[in-house]
C-alpha cells in the first residue's frame, strides 16, 4: 500500500478511513497525537516518540486500549504493509478520549480510540536555509503536551506562509518560546541554547538529540529562556523538528540573522546524520 | 427521527453518521461550533447564534459553502424531521476548514465542512442552585472565537465534577473570567455585572440577553472586570449558558456565597422565562 489509514484495528486506504464524528477529537480535540519519521522501513527514535505518546495519554488520564508494546506491534506491522520502493515515510498515531455522545465530561468508562496514518513523506534536507517572523504566542499553557489543540498553530503556519516563510517564533513578552510546529535553539559562543521546557514548549526529541550531540562532539550546552533580541544576536538559529531535523534560520521578519558559525552547526549536522543512518541502517 | 447527524447535506442517525478522518476537526481543531436550543420546534434566539457562528467563521478565514439563510434552512429541516413529541431538543452546528491530508498550512481551495446534530435535550431549570470551584484560566487568548479547540475546558469541567461541583469558574490572575461552559456574572448593590468581552471570553448570547432584560427592567448594569474577591462578595452570583439560562451559585470551593438578592434574580428569572415563552410558542 502507498498509504495506509488504521482506526481501532480497522485498515484502510486513507481516502476510505472513517470515524464517527462522536469521537471526542472531532468536537474537543481531546487527545493527544505524535508523528515519527521511517527510513528504508525502519522508524527512527520510536522508543521516544512513544514514550512521550503514553506520557501525554497519563496527562491527559486517556485509557489506551493498548500498552506500548501493542502500539510499537502495530508500527511495525504498518511498515511492513507500505510498498517497498518508498524509501521515506511519516508515520503519525493520535489517541483521543472516546467515543461518546458530546459532553465536556469524561464519559463513563472512557476507552480511547488510535488512529494511525502511514504515508511517503520527504524529510527537510539538513541545514535547508529558512525565514521566519515573530508571532505573539497566544496559546494556552499546556504547551508540554502534543495534544490536538492545534488551531493558533495552524493559524501561525498560515501566517508564516503567507509572509513568504517556513515559521513562525513565538514568543511570551520578550521570551522566545517555540515555533508553529517547530523547537527553536540556537548558537551562542560556541554554546549550544535551548530554552527550558516548561507549560509553554513541548518537550522536543530532536532537541533531546541535539543536547545528546553537543554532549558527544563537546559542545557546551545552556538550557535557560532567551528573548528575542538575544536569538537576533545569535550565531547560528535553529529550527528543528521530527521531519526537519536542521533548518538553519538566516532570516526574521525580512532581517539577516544567524550564519556566523557554520562550523558548529555542521559538526552537529554530520553528528546528527551519522546517528539516523546509524539507527536505520544499522539493522 | 430522535436523534439526528448531518453532515455535508447527508443526513443520517448521528449512530450512523461518518466522517473522513482528514477533516481538520480531527487533527487540528481547526474550526468552530454553535448550540441552539430548540422548544416545542421553535429555535430560540437562532439568528443571534448564526450570527455569532458567521462572524467567528470570518475570523478563523473559513469559506463557508453555505450562506446564513441556507444554513437557517438546514436547522429549520432537520426540526421538521424531529419526532413531535420531543418538546425539547439541542441543535448543534459545526464547521471545520476543510477535509485535506494532515498539514498545518490551510489546504489550497479549502471548502468548510458543515455538521449538524439535534437530539433530545433537557435544559436547565432557571435558577438551579449550584456549586463551583474556582480554577486557573490556562486557556489561549482566542477565547472570544467558539472554537473547537476545548481541552482545557474539558478538563476543567471534569475537575468541577470530580469536586462533586457543577462548574469551574476560571481566573487570570485574580480577575474571573468565565466558566468551562458558562458566563459568570454577578449582582452587587442591585447592578447587574459582567465583564467585558475581551480574548478571555466569549461573547455569551445569554449574557447579551440578560443586558437586554436587565434594561426593560430598569436594573442598572456594569460591564467591567471583576476580581474572585469581589465575586465572593457579591449577592447573587449567576453561572449562565444557552441550555442552562440561570444558574444561582451558592457555594465556591466550599464556601457559602451569595443568595442575597433574590427579588432582582426573580425579576430577570421572569422576564426572561417570559422572553422564551414568547419568542417559542408566539410563531
Amino acid at each position: 500500500m502507498r498509504e495506509i489509514a488504521w482506526y481501532n484495528g480497522k485498515l484502510t486506504t486513507l481516502e476510505e478511513a472513517r470515524i464517527s464524528p462522536d469521537d471526542r477529537a472531532f468536537y474537543f480535540g481531546d487527545g493527544i497525537y505524535d508523528v515519527v519519521t521511517v527510513r528504508k522501513g525502519i522508524c527512527f527514535a520510536l522508543e521516544d516518540h512513544l514514550d512521550r505518546f503514553f506520557t501525554n495519554a497519563e496527562r491527559l488520564r486517556l485509557n489506551m486500549p493498548m500498552t506500548k508494546d501493542e502500539v510499537r506491534g502495530v508500527c511495525d506491522d504498518l511498515i511492513s504493509k507500505l510498498d517497498r520502493d518508498i524509501e521515506e515515510a511519516a508515520l503519525y498515531f493520535q489517541a483521543s478520549r472516546a467515543t461518546a455522545p458530546r459532553n465536556h465530561a469524561f464519559p463513563e468508562n472512557a476507552k480511547a480510540n488510535l488512529y494511525f496514518t502511514l504515508k511517503p513523506s520527504k524529510f527537510k534536507k539538513i541545514g535547508m536555509e529558512i525565514s521566519a517572523i515573530f508571532e505573539k504566542d497566544i496559546r494556552f499553557l499546556m504547551c508540554d503536551i502534543k495534544t490536538l489543540n492545534l488551531l493558533p498553530n495552524v493559524l501561525a503556519q498560515q501566517k508564516a506562509l503567507e509572509a513568504g516563510c517556513y515559521e513562525v517564533i513565538f514568543h511570551r513578552g520578550e521570551r522566545v518560546t517555540e515555533g508553529s510546529h517547530s523547537c527553536i535553539c540556537m548558537l551562542k559562543d560556541g554554546v549550544f541554547c535551548t530554552p527550558p521546557t516548561d507549560e509553554m514548549i513541548l518537550p522536543s526529541i530532536t532537541r533531546k538529540h541535539y543536547l545528546q550531540i553537543c554532549e558527544k562532539l563537546g559542545i557546551p550546552t545552556r538550557i535557560a529562556p532567551f528573548t528575542r533580541d538575544e536569538l537576533l544576536q545569535a550565531d547560528e538559529i535553529i529550527v528543528m523538528s521530527t521531519t526537519a531535523l536542521m533548518c538553519r534560520c538566516i532570516k526574521i521578519n525580512g532581517n539577516s540573522v544567524g550564519g556566523r558559525d557554520g562550523e558548529n552547526l555542521r559538526r552537529i549536522a554530520d553528528a546528527y546524520r551519522a546517528r539516523i543512518l546509524r539507527e536505520t541502517e544499522g539493522k
